[in-house]
């Protein structure tokens, strides 16, 4: 799919929607809508955001060709004002976000856009589906690479993505979550992401024989030799060829530093094989590569049964998510602007309580303790409400009003920055690396008990007073009406 | 992600080894790839091939840029005749396919490439991530589609898709495997997909109360009014609001032809509830749209409820494959070309004896009993084998080779096709329509056992007798290495 733009990539309903807007008179009425998501993948206690980068490059290139406008006229239900007024469409609303790589909780504002209806009707599925995208992969690549404790993780998965984009974007994302590098050659290409790689079993079954397609890798890669091993019969053969390999080719150079890549059968009896033998050998700076259907879970069985890898490679278990290969990020309008300038809020009431929307145009506030560094809870305000980390400030449970603490000795930190405003670009965007560090700090931030893989303390995020008096005053305003 | 070609999506490893057949003087020598998978999604008795009219434009416009010349360059370990090679490269190899919407079934090639070793290995991450992805979400679909027993089902899930491609070459895979239309407006532009949609919870919360709402959409699109029902309460004010609309506005333009759409709650009771509502209002022709985390099991369970329900719209259960969201594609070496032009056949053994190939360039045929039309068995036979349907032939269980069977009334269809031959097209390539159309009228042509949606019957794929000599001589040689 050959795209400079992506304005098309839109549910259909935005375009009748915005004609719609438009045919009424209310297509420049403000409107304000909230990016965030309900419930945290994998049972897991947090999220990371990430996806902002692309939508900043498709909030830019945002516009419709010719080509655009003659396939929705040949729709024959839009109207022709409607169609001029894409000709021009071009972004000019203000959008905020959290940065990439900050650990996020359900029903916070990871985006807020603040635009006329039209333009911010029209630009849902794309924010949804970056956000969507990226965040799942950055939250499960954090959740494997803090399941390996340290060792070096590979993402590998380009062959079972959901797509191009899922494949390249998703090494991007699983970079930002914590991975170490890729196979993916694009994502090396475009952002810089190390990819690397050696040898699949072709390799090995178009030599006659195994040592032989060993020793021509070493000869012709000295500094880069990992070795696959598991072609034929991975301790009978391919790991004596390995060694047979290594001590012919490398240990002549003086090279002492090789890997061998297991991919089959079971990984941890077969790398404690495998690293007595190398050991036996004199190679104990041989490093042994583990890559078979890994995800957080087996590489937590595999450490704890004291498997001797230095290196995992995830494939299709990270690249598509599979255990949740959904992040439900939703759109959601919250408060829309009168013509004298008034922010009137807005809420979707739910017979599932958890899908009431926060009405209002809001702030987030995160707290951390001045003595520890720790995150303790976060805060959702009205716009105006300012926080003061000097004075002492008293957090309440939303569902359970009673259960209040005041914080004393804090920092409030606001989470969500000005990315766009009045559409242009006033973000200065880090770099991945610095989105990278910046994550792997905040989880560090995060007490452990909310980094649980399972059953996590859920971490608090409340509403300030004024928030919750007016959420709760437009329930019972919507309940009075259905009496 | 803007490329105009994918070249360069490949994992590394594919790069040290064309570079290492390339300096080891056997990147000109031609082998056969096979590309299969190993297990059906979800449990299912088969699934559907897709995702070669996304190769065929990958293949044929493969080529490598300065700029990607230069990024390899810049790794230091490829050799400059090998950068100088890829500055000329171009496909100029064999591909055979099974046509897209062809049901496929375990260890049987969906696609075979015959190509030097250099480009046969640097095409391998593209041709399994095309294959794979677009495989899932039609085999996926065709499930959806066949729990609606009839009734149309609409892909939904553009925002919850991994990744611009996961949505947009989705939705097309999803057309393929028998879904009626898409909510993405990019996929109708570019495939002809029919897109559909018309409102969200924003365009009724946009209004001061929601009859206006409604009022205000039936108006604007009296012939495509499809209202959303569940912003504040279904049955005590969205239906009511909803019956109103359409008598107020719709009735008096004669229009009888209408919509609600369900998107929250029990939707098996509100649509019973919302059906007595409409029927007694007089609006018989007003159809229910249901759409809320639906997927096959859900549908059936629907339907076996008595929920009154037209239209299933689903979406992120789709676009992701929630329940499998992988596809186990692997692309293995299947056979080298020597000088003298002999074909030596290739395997690769495992411990584990599903992971072990089916050697050798292979023909597939599809055996149909011209009695019932019903697909009986397939059988991978060697290329130069020809199976002659006038005479009987048996067949035999390629694991338990005493279970025999002898075919007589039937007709052996060969399903891999001429695509590429020297690098050059030679397949016409059918409609997206066709290719639906056929998909459709296949699956028809299969066995109910075997389209069961768990524990289905297992579609024989047998193996010519010269075929599972060669593979189990194979084997026993190199097991004798190995002793």
């Amino acid at each position: 799919m050959k795209r400079e733009n992506l304005a098309m990539l839109c549910d259909f309903y935005e375009f009748t929607m915005a004609n719609g807007y438009f045919k009424s008179g209310s297509s420049n009425r403000i409107m304000y809508f909230d990016l965030f998501y309900r419930s945290v993948p994998d049972g897991g206690g947090f999220a990371i955001a990430a996806g902002l980068s692309q939508v900043i490059e498709y909030i830019r290139e945002l516009h419709f060709d010719d080509e655009d406008i003659d396939f929705l006229k040949r729709k024959n239900i839009f109207d022709e004002d409607f169609l001029a007024y894409l000709r021009d469409f071009r972004f000019t609303g203000d959008i905020w976000a959290v940065p990439e790589g900050t650990p996020v909780f359900p029903n916070e504002p990871i985006m807020t856009v603040r635009a006329p209806a039209a333009q911010a009707q029209l630009i849902e599925t794309y924010l949804l589906l970056a956000v969507n995208h990226q965040s799942l992969i950055a939250t499960k690549a954090n959740r494997i690479v803090r399941a390996a404790e340290g060792r070096t993780v590979l993402e590998l998965g380009s062959r079972r993505a959901q797509g191009a984009d899922g494949a390249v974007l998703g090494a991007k994302a699983a970079y930002i979550g914590g991975c170490h590098g890729t196979a993916c050659v694009l994502t090396d290409q475009l952002y810089g992401v190390p990819a690397a790689g050696t040898m699949a079993h072709a390799w090995v079954q178009s030599f006659d024989d195994e040592y032989e397609a060993f020793a021509t890798f070493c000869q012709l890669y000295p500094n880069n030799a990992t070795l696959l091993v598991d072609t034929y019969n991975t301790l009978k053969s391919g790991i004596p060829n390995a060694i047979k390999a290594f001590k012919s080719v490398l240990l002549p150079m003086g090279i002492t530093k090789c890997a061998v890549r297991l991919d089959s059968g079971d990984i941890a009896y077969l790398s404690k094989k495998a690293r007595k033998m190398l050991d036996d050998a004199g190679l104990t700076e041989c490093r042994i590569v583990a890559s078979n259907s890994l995800d957080e879970h087996l590489i937590r069985d595999l450490l704890r049964q004291g498997a001797k890898i230095d290196v995992f490679g995830v494939g299709e278990r990270l690249i598509t998510a599979k255990s949740t290969p959904v992040f439900g990020g939703v759109y959601k309008l919250v408060a829309v602007e009168n013509e004298d300038g008034t922010i009137e809020p807005k809420i979707k009431i739910s017979e599932n309580v958890i899908k009431i929307t926060n009405p209002h145009f809001k702030k987030l506030y995160r707290f951390y303790d001045n003595a520890t560094g720790k995150a303790l809870a976060d805060e959702l305000c009205l716009h105006d409400e300012e926080i003061i980390s000097t004075q002492p400030h008293t957090i309440f449970d939303p569902n359970a009003t009673w259960k209040t603490k005041t914080l004393t000795n804090y920092t409030a930190k606001p989470l969500l920055v000005p990315i766009f405003k009045g559409g242009e670009l006033v973000y200065d965007e880090p770099s991945l690396s610095e989105i990278r560090e910046s994550c792997l700090c905040q989880i560090d931030n995060l007490w452990d008990e909310v980094k649980r893989f399972e059953n996590p303390h859920t971490y608090y995020v409340d509403l300030s007073q004024k928030l919750w008096d007016i959420k709760h005053s437009m329930i019972e305003e919507k309940n009075k009406g259905l009496r």
